[in-house]
């Protein structure tokens, strides 16, 4: 058996999201399924994030143990041949012995783009969050700032979660403006781990910001509470991409 | 009276095309029907081009008479509250008495988007045509000169067709190359007008020279046969897009 890394790129509109799921498409489910005729039998592939329904992957890292000997570039066509366009395999590679794409993950990076326009381009609305009224981008980096570092981030969880904790440690998050009509602005946010729904909720509240309805030291305030009910809304799946893993 | 002139953006991947057809859904019909409650009654929505099931619009331009008194960008907003995300007008000015979408065009420009990588995004294969072996642009600047100027193009024109002269004035068609792991390489196509799936012809064409089995020369060849048998295959529609109409 060798351990294979898989980086994954999907648009996720059409899906339940990463996880296998009885209610519908979801990326894993594909992935498994067009590994199973290679392998000779059924594999569990892991991915790094669990991306809901509706958020996109430009690279999410999946492992999985395969007996089948086949060169990588190989495996990578064969998925490539099997998979609808909606799903990408750009790269397999052999990792390391006990790599997990979950567990050995550092960091992960996510994306969350916003068209701030009157109008979003047919070839953009699946892929931002369409808001038509004026945003304080200066205003939102400001309320931003606050949420680098180490912090209980239970404000920004979504309901429904189980974890042990809910401390992350967030190394960057960055505001960038795009070019265009309705170029996208994009928050580039890495961490060491993200809880449930974490990155939409922060892009929620950061929102109310920017549309002047917050002051921006309401966020700190609505971090320090841990309290849910303190924060902003969740912002739609769609403007929402893994962006990166690191290991 | 008046005459307006309406700028629209489509995503044709879910179209019949532009004009409005029996057998499905298209972009002429959904603007029509969305005028209709504005004006009370049902009214001709005139395109400048007549783009084909899956095409795809930038810049449609189209005209319309109107009775009612709504303020331009009052009937602009009210289009994009009915009409769906796929189709979005970017603009409605008033235009001078007896403008017409198609008869007062001075130039059309389309561009044609080709994936030239191992590889095709799931954000962009809907907007492109996927071409995985390499190709050789030189080779295919090369063989696109020759079609600059006026000629007649019956050898790219589709079956089907029906018009009185096949002679056509092409004004430019630069082919520049994107960035990025699948940047599209892009023909930008000026012309005063173009004959049913001539540019498609034209790329279909140009394509046999990129991947090397043909001779540039041999395109400028099929040009002066006014032969369609001695043009290339037809370019699938999903890399064209309508760009920009001159008046």
């Amino acid at each position: 058996m060798r351990t294979l890394k898989l980086t994954i790129q999907y648009d996720g509109t059409e899906f339940v999201g990463w996880q296998r799921q009885p209610n519908g498409p979801s990326i894993q489910a594909l992935v498994e399924d067009a590994l199973a005729p290679i392998e000779g039998t059924q594999v569990a592939v892991h991915g790094a994030g669990r991306t809901d329904a509706g958020v996109h992957a430009l690279a999410q890292v999946a492992s999985v143990s395969l007996g089948a000997t086949l060169d990588e570039a190989t495996i990578g066509r064969a998925l490539n041949a099997v998979l609808p366009p909606a799903v990408r395999v750009l790269d397999v590679a052999q990792a390391e012995a006990g790599f997990h794409a979950r567990f050995s993950a550092r960091s992960k990076t996510y994306e969350y783009r916003i068209v701030n326009a009157p109008l979003v381009s047919p070839f953009l609305y699946r892929y931002a969050w369409h808001v038509p009224q004026p945003l304080d981008l200066e205003a939102m980096r400001a309320a931003t700032a606050p949420l680098v570092g180490t912090h209980d981030f239970a404000a920004f969880q979504g309901t429904g979660a189980d974890v042990a904790s809910t401390v992350r440690t967030i190394h960057q998050a960055i505001w960038q403006q795009g070019a265009g009509y309705d170029g996208p602005a994009t928050l580039r946010i890495t961490g060491d781990g993200f809880l449930r729904h974490m990155v939409r909720n922060i892009v929620g509240t950061l929102i109310e910001v920017g549309l002047g309805r917050w002051e921006p030291h309401r966020v700190r305030q609505a971090l320090e509470s841990r309290a849910r009910a303190h924060a902003g809304p969740t912002a739609p799946a769609r403007g929402l991409f893994l962006a990166r893993v690191e290991y």
